[in-house]
């Protein structure tokens, strides 16, 4: 078993810097969690941008339909940010022949207490039990994209 | 959805003492790790045993397969300590209808850097995708009952 | 001994708000530190102020003095934004017959790798060793007021 | 300001090791601590025993002694194993000119909430603070050799 892993930003990889007083989105945690879940299986993994998710452009959607279009794995694990995870979703489904797993984060993977472990625990096997298709993996829950909102006050995603 | 989750002991639970200078099993993280994940469906609870897998006895094992053969949900979580998770995954094969899935962790939940939030994670992906049966999740990898051994050195678990 | 603690806000206490992607003081983390460390001394917390210290304004400092001047306990620990630490440690020199330590953190006390918890403890010792006055305990060193300086690209508080 | 660190084992820097379902002593997290400190002196580290202090012997204590006298720095930090932590430090008052502060720690340093970190901060307080003399910093209190008992109920070292 072969996955791919695409880093496109978010709040997962957000870390803090303090001489600007902000935060912003740091290179990927993806990695170290898989190495500490000392895997048994294989993974490619390739960031294609660094972005809150609020800030991604139709151009920055394009970019991450071609990337895992063009790519020759089957298993494709997409990490993203929560607030425009479904719009990227819902244009993942142009692409055939592949199972597509967004997941992502509400609490940054540096944080103490974050979701991130758990998050992609979960969608590594969600991506290699699933059928083809492109689906949301947040909460612990599976979702189909379109189907699919943030709770904002709940820090939840929840079926529509 | 609902899941219910045994905790039976295991390295996943362990913690430290100082005055005794041991390490045993203490109170389950598991409630914990799913809290952090805030995660968005229903479970059920039971510790059963705290033991190292090691310590278990036929005893045990038939109590386990007593708990898990009597419950009512059709999806279980059987956290295990992971010296004899196969051996007790085994004899749950007795159990009709129901996705059991057996996980764990090699460095206790306590720990910064553990596998077991991914690992529950995994296995809460695991259970609500794959069909009836047993199955063991560890590393980021779904075995099936007497296809499995833990390899010590490497602390991971292969495919027989 | 007892010790009193002021927080002001700053990095130390800094949490993350995933539904506006934004960075904000939170509840003081101080307490669970001294949970952890399990202290044998007795202490009283009061929580002043929730300022990233670039937002400090001349009231809020006259408020700390008003503060820690009118306070009983001798020895006084403050726990601080590190980017206007040593305005406010200044404007403390005012006070006579206390020991009053500064601190703060370089990285949230939320992250994995904070030096929060080093800084607290490094504080506490100083507080209860050092002779009347002001100090800003910072980096493993202890400073005067009006002779250190923020190295922004050190991250590090500096002799000047 | 330099600082030498003596790490002798003990549960700072005790680890997991699965196969055995023992808990060892394992690599000193003491730099580690002092990396994420950012910490702004000079110090160098020396390993002299990974041992339980309840394990430690005469000869033990007397090579730590040895080591002790033998450097060439003023301020010496010790970490140690609790147990034993106050028979070594009533050996170590045969030095002068010193400064010897003996710190350890009752969680490991690798678990999520340890007192490693604010320990280590205290000890590099308190070395650089205090008159020459011995001194055992535990739960955020200096004590004198022969002066100090661990309460194993409490978890917390406390005054004769």
């Amino acid at each position: 078993m072969r996955i791919k892993i695409f880093a496109t930003g978010g709040t997962i990889d957000k870390v803090y810097f303090d001489q600007k007083s902000t935060y912003q989105v740091g290179e990927s945690r993806v990695a170290e969690i898989l190495r500490v879940a000392n895997i048994g299986f294989e993974y490619e993994f390739e960031s294609i941008l660094k972005k809150d998710s609020l800030d991604m452009t139709g151009e920055d959607r394009q970019l991450i339909l071609d990337k895992v279009k063009g790519d020759s794995h089957e298993l494709v694990i997409v990490t993203h940010g929560t607030d425009s995870m479904d719009l990227t979703a819902r244009e993942l489904q142009a692409i055939e022949n592949k199972v597509i797993v967004l997941t992502g984060a509400m609490q940054p993977a540096k944080f103490i207490s974050s979701d991130a472990e758990f998050n992609i625990g979960f969608a590594v096997a969600a991506v290699q039990t699933l059928p083809y298709g492109v689906y949301l993996a947040m909460n612990g829950r599976i979702f189909r994209p379109g189907k699919v909102r943030k709770n904002p006050d709940l820090q939840r995603f929840e079926s529509l």
